[in-house]
């Protein structure tokens, strides 16, 4: 996102683990820094050397290493991108348990060492319970074979979730088992609009219980960010008629049964819309239809970039007060800044962003540290989904007990004596 | 189950953290070594003192905290009973994401210090993916607190699951939140007969295909396992005329949808009929019917118990794999002793029973160590589900790799430098 621009001499590709066993007891030996390093698309700038680390790339390890199409078992290195492995699954009759709109280059090992969410989130839940297995590369070089492709293994600590979202400051992931679901035949989108954040809430409710285990998307935005799509995006229509709704809410579905799906789907839609929760909504007819739909939800990052400055914050905060930051950051703000709030509503996760023409220390100074200060309040997460990075490092805080960090702190130095493994990201220097 | 006798001149039973803290704290002091006890449920010993520990009881700490009904979130103290939070969240709406055979006495902090596997995880997954913040007590008295309740949070290592499937051994569960998915209407179950294997597996990937999201349980037996349950279980009746099938299949469905759910069961039974991979099936038609299949399923302990001694094994192994070994086991043992095999087949998790009259050293040196070489060299787990405890403690190589053994060894003395949590328990004497 250009916010942060690393610089290194050095840039190794290897293409085995060995080769990055290698170079890390070298560099552990030589107290060399080492930034491990995917599809470079993270937000938090947890991929960027900051001073002169040696870049670590993993993208030469991109094999697809077994498939059991019967527990629908994925084992690759951590270099494949993820689209690569969604369509690889796809044509086995099974999906990846995570989407997201990097997936055209982000890598798996990213995707596992930041913990990514992303749009299926609802449905097939996070990668801590979807990951069998990991190979990891420690800081001096020791090959961690975690990479296991059992469901149920209860012997001794699970190691593999402590790398699972420390971002690669732990170890380098080379080799991962995936389990991925039995791909569904049938997709529906519907595309609803709500008159307060009061509907939305209650419709989440409605979704879970009317539609229930077909539920596999719910992403509200307000009206601001369906403007700005608008606006910015090529080719992009609003599907609902241009009326002042305030909030606007994706509903999908997946199932295995066509006709049954949609029903479920048109009758839960209709009974909204009598019990008011609704004020209007279509269901899409095609899938250009239910792209369009998408297109909308997934460009409201790409749209609020063409206004200038983007503050991003990714936030989890309960439900019920998820959108009152939102509220109070456009009173703070004025007309200084425009506020844009969206997000992952069914996992509680909202993706605040304020957008102005141009950075800005002052309109910064009043965002920061009051949205974290205000999260931490409400016993929020500060980084819902996109780590903490060299971005967040020192606020960690905000999100975790003193005690907490302390343990944090221990078990890096534990596992990275000599801190080699990507420094200044995740934990404050203050701990280390 | 009577294998394992404790012995202990002091039970404590704290109210609060606090006095969990300062029990441990005392105890850390003196070095006294600690046992965490819940329901005493557990099969492989891991609760129950091995010379003279003091027994810290979480029963006393039976209180439920909060329920969040819009998102299902439950916040309780470890001390309380699976079954009894399972009916409270059920008044919600809710359902709990485990269920076993112990639910009446296990306690949920008990539950999540052995990562219980059990009945529902072939729909809701494991532990690591539901429960979403604890709050631990240390071997030093720190109370660490990560009870959040949000269901996305990357800010910083994800500390909780090193406590999950632990078994007490590097910190004391005080409380707990977890994600409790909604309760769905409708609920069918069919109890099928395959005539081979094979079957059973191409039937299993059959179901993932033709239920898809609705399948909720997979389990399987053989016929020795039907034979002792029509013997040994009161009132319990075999759903399929009596007749040489060498498999039984209990396919569990849970949704929204009675009608649509029931039709699909329908057509999967007969479509697996006319295909060959069922030879003869019935589908419950009313709740007192689906009671009587799960009884056989649920009963096979209890029945294996009746006939003397019963030696346990809960293996991962990879399905293709999973009946080989009861197979080799029959071959080895031959009129010795009976060998059952049964289990969650949808999640690759084989009950390995073999019962005969009484204990028998020869018998028991026929099967050990042969059954964990032989899952050691398929890569599958010697313990699936029910931990090592004291049982397997000086078993995990079988399942673990000398790297990784040795990183759990340096976790516990980093948590735990005193060892005074669950001596003997999970790790290996010579790494510590």
């Amino acid at each position: 996102m250009g916010k942060y621009r690393g610089a290194s001499q050095l840039v190794l590709l290897p293409k085995t683990t060995t080769e990055v066993s290698k170079i890390l007891s070298y560099c552990n030996t030589k107290r060399l820094a080492v930034v491990p390093q995917g599809g470079n698309t993270g937000l938090v700038g947890g991929s960027v050397p900051v001073f002169d680390e040696v870049i670590v790339g993993l993208a030469g390890m991109n094999k697809i290493i077994s498939f059991d199409n019967v527990n629908g078992i994925l084992t690759c290195e951590a270099g494949c991108v993820l689209e690569n492995l969604s369509t690889f699954v796809e044509n086995e009759g099974f999906i990846m348990p995570l989407d997201l709109g990097a997936k055209g280059s982000c890598h798996i090992g990213g995707n596992i060492s930041t913990n990514a969410g992303g749009l299926r989130f609802i449905r097939y839940g996070s990668l801590h319970g979807n990951v069998l297995g990991l190979e990891v590369v420690l800081a001096d070089g020791t090959i961690l074979d975690m990479l296991t492709t059992l469901r149920k293994d209860n012997t001794g600590y699970d190691l593999k979730h402590l790398f699972i979202g420390s971002e690669g400051s732990l170890g380098v992931v080379t080799k991962i088992s995936v389990l991925t679901p039995a791909k569904l035949s049938s997709t529906n989108v519907a595309f609803l609009s709500c008159n307060d954040y009061t509907s939305c809430q209650k419709l989440l409710l409605a979704a879970r219980r009317s539609l229930g285990e077909i539920l596999s998307a719910f992403e509200f935005m307000d009206h601001h960010c369906i403007d700005l799509a608008m606006q910015h995006l090529e080719g992009v229509q609003n599907p609902l008629p241009a009326s002042p709704y305030k909030f606007y809410v994706l509903v999908e579905t997946t199932g295995s049964d066509e006709s049954s799906d949609k029903t479920k789907l048109e009758a839960f839609l209709l009974r909204s819309m009598e019990d008011g929760l609704v004020a209007d909504g279509v269901i899409a007819q095609d899938i250009s239809q239910a792209s369009n739909f998408w297109r909308i939800r997934e460009g409201i990052s790409e749209a609020s970039v063409k206004v200038g400055a983007v503050y991003k914050y990714d936030l989890s905060i309960t439900v019920e007060k998820l959108y009152d930051i939102v509220e109070e950051m456009r009173c703070r703000l004025g007309d200084n800044a425009e506020v844009l709030g969206y997000g992952h509503l069914g996992d509680g996760n909202l993706h605040l962003n304020i957008v102005s023409s141009k950075y800005d220390d002052n309109i910064l100074a009043q965002i920061e540290p009051f949205v974290y200060e205000w999260t931490s309040a409400q016993r929020g997460s500060i980084s819902a989904e996109h780590g903490l990075g060299l971005m967040k490092a020192e606020k960690i805080h905000y999100s975790k007990s003193p005690e907490a960090v302390q343990l944090m702190a221990s078990i890096k130095k534990l596992l990275d004596p000599k801190s080699i493994l990507n420094p200044y990201k995740v934990l404050p220097q203050s701990v280390l």
